[in-house]
């Protein structure tokens, strides 16, 4: 029994030695009985040159699994040094349709033309062919071809003969799936009646015709949705006619469903493109960059705010500016990371926008209430005049339940024309909070301390 | 062939008009063919009488799905309604043991006692008793016990008559586990080995001693960590000495996984809890205040600063307060989120944190160059004085410089001590960007300005 590697700074540096002399034999001794993923991760940090020395001194359909293991741009950076007589035949062959279709697709068009041409199996070749016209992120995309079908009118034994074929070339039965003569998906058959049933029974009396399935056309985050909301292993994938195409196993899902809240959150905190730590200087500046300027211009904007009122006629007021900002800026992004989550969990709320904004308004006049009561003794004992606590607690009080009501707007609004609200959350709501909070605080102080 | 039901506003009314009326019939006519899920969506909205009265018209089995998929809230509202004995026989009896124990588990410790007393099937009890006394999060409270298993020493014939008998009581099989008899857990036996060998070979000769499993004390994002990297649809859970206790199937990881993503995001957001949209405002409140009053305490110290400097010897510097905080922010919590999010997706980095920070200080001197140079001619033609806005650049350009390294230091040293870093990204970055900003900005001011 095996479980997970720990991969220690002192076993790389042996592989790596081994690796570099060239004691081959070693090396796969140590790597074994490791899973292709641990062994991808191995690959991941060695140099290109050991890393593709060590793939190759893999068996084929070991070097596979761990091909599809790889960071992308590691695989890519080893494929390159592929013949493509050796990805069709070496590693193509190896593999299923849609982690095949996955490393074709990273290949030049000129690569994936030639690739495709020698794969020798032509039934694999056209399943990979199929796989590439689906538009990326949707169910069409995810989907493999290898499932095991049986017709209605077969009777049980034959399926349990003809299931033995297809699982010669299948490595996991997840669902069998029941079609018609047309291949028209009618249901499921479940392992527990083929083995319970009597091998006489036809499929049409016992199969369940109850099966949620998805088109190949399906967005990829909508599979995600299905298969969480009814508790899916496998989802099988029809055109629309309901022809049977393919299935989509959760394990491919749920890299959907991570990748979807981490871009929520990256969102959120001011990331216009999908970057990674390890992305070069460029990319991400140039990811970094737009809303940055978002809050260049607020800066802007607050700054003319603040010329407007001459601040130079109440120079005291000007300390607790960034108290004032910031604490709008943190109540706004509260209340928006709730309302995207909310949207993200359920699709949407059932209660009405305006109890939303009832309960919101609750919510920042009791946070207002006590925020603005702890600054005002907070600056009595620091001996601020009566005249500019009461400025400062009256406009971080306005401030509050402005910041609390705008962040649940914006998103809900957001929504509403079918744009992303996560992407409200972060530096937007913050700066449009600082300007409004700008006003506010400066026209109570012209009220007050005039 | 069904999929996916959208409930409409009228569908609801009718419903609702049919149940108020007692027709059930036509009630269980028109979601006869929906999921289990489709009704709890349905079940969520009623209110809890009509609610009530729809699922004890439902079949058992049937009722007994849609309350695992509704929400916890208006579980144990129905639930309430329902004595010990309905429960245990009408309920818990239909479930496998990880929903049953989950179900059981929200019921007061008086009302769990005598629920499981009452289970009529002893062996059930027996193993939600098991399952109750694993902590909550960890692969012991998230496993079913519900699984096939055979032994090395059968043949395959009687496998599959044992698989028979047991998958009587099992609806779906994903894994075929074999065990010793101790019960050790020593691999798999695939499907595919099981359909295509000849049924008098001995288990041992076929089955597949490559498993990852996890203890039953391993915490559940470990386990969903374990399940993601090596692409599982199910994992076996044993006890310390490797005895086979249950298995958890992914359905149940990928709510894990998606907690833990929307997690990070409300923490990065500033709300310490785990809250809800729908939760009261005393409770929203409470989330929320903690960091709100950081924020409050770094404002203070911000006017602090400001007044040290006295911001009267240079009122024109006044209305640039908040583009400095605000930008500062803004790239702190960029920086932070990289790192968090490296951190979650890959557990650790491949680069020494000197080249981490040493790509950061590109990206800030980069976007600082940029930036100052876009606020310098921004300032020139709203006819700001040449010293001002040679004021604004220069601390605009050292604040985000600033602001990208402490962004990528503060989450690194949390995890470091083994905090969870998400909880540096949101109002704790911000706030210190805020104060060492306003000390950034009024120190070049004075060596610009006087």
């Amino acid at each position: 029994m095996s479980t997970e590697v720990k991969l220690t700074p002192a076993f790389l540096e042996y592989l790596e030695e081994c690796l570099v002399q060239s004691r081959m034999e070693e090396v796969l001794q140590n790597i074994e009985d490791m899973h292709a993923a641990d062994i991808a991760e191995v690959i991941d940090r060695l140099d290109t040159e050991l890393a593709g020395k060590l793939l190759r001194a893999l068996p084929n359909e070991r070097s596979a699994d761990v091909i599809i293991e790889l960071d992308e741009d590691v695989r890519q950076a080893l494929i390159d040094e592929y013949s493509s007589e050796e990805i069709a035949r070496d590693i193509i062959s190896e593999l299923d349709s849609d982690d095949a279709a996955d490393i074709i697709s990273e290949l030049s068009d000129e690569r994936i033309k030639e690739v495709l041409d020698i794969i020798p199996d032509d039934q694999q070749a056209r399943e990979i062919t199929e796989l590439l016209t689906h538009e990326e992120d949707t169910a069409g995309a995810l989907m493999a071809k290898e499932l095991v079908k049986v017709n209605k009118n077969w009777k049980v034994m034959r399926c349990v003969r003809e299931m033995r074929r297809q699982a010669e070339e299948i490595e996991h039965v997840h669902s069998i799936y029941v079609v018609d003569d047309d291949e028209i998906l009618l249901g499921t058959l479940s392992l527990k009646k083929l083995l319970t049933t009597s091998t006489k029974t036809p499929v049409a009396e016992v199969f369940n015709p109850t099966v949620v399935s998805v088109t190949a056309e399906t967005d990829a985050e909508e599979v995600a949705r299905i298969m969480r909301k009814y508790d899916l292993v496998v989802i099988p994938v029809t055109d629309e006619a309901g022809k049977l195409l393919g299935r989509i196993t959760i394990d491919d899902v749920v890299d959907v469903i991570a990748e979807e809240a981490g871009r929520d959150y990256q969102m959120a905190s001011g990331l216009t493109l999908d970057v990674e730590s390890r992305d070069n200087v460029f990319t991400l500046t140039k990811a970094r960059l737009p809303w940055i300027f978002v809050g260049l211009v607020g800066g802007i904007f607050s700054s003319r705010v603040i010329d407007y009122f001459d601040l130079s006629q109440f120079p005291e007021m000007g300390p607790f500016i960034p108290l004032i900002a910031a604490t709008g800026g943190n109540v706004g992004v509260q209340s928006a990371a709730l309302v995207v989550q909310s949207l993200a969990s359920e699709g949407g709320f059932k209660d009405s926008v305006m109890s939303k904004l009832g309960k919101d308004f609750g919510v920042g006049l009791l946070t207002g209430a006590v925020c603005s009561t702890v600054i005002f003794l907070a600056n009595y004992m620091l001996g601020k005049s009566y005249n500019l606590s009461i400025t400062v607690s009256a406009a971080l009080f306005s401030v509050i339940i402005f910041a609390a009501l705008f962040g649940t707007i914006v998103p809900l609004v957001l929504h509403r024309l079918k744009v992303d609200p996560a992407v409200a959350v972060g530096p937007f709501i913050t700066t449009t909070n600082d300007v409004i909070g700008m006003f506010i605080y400066f026209t109570v102080g012209m009220m007050i301390m005039m």
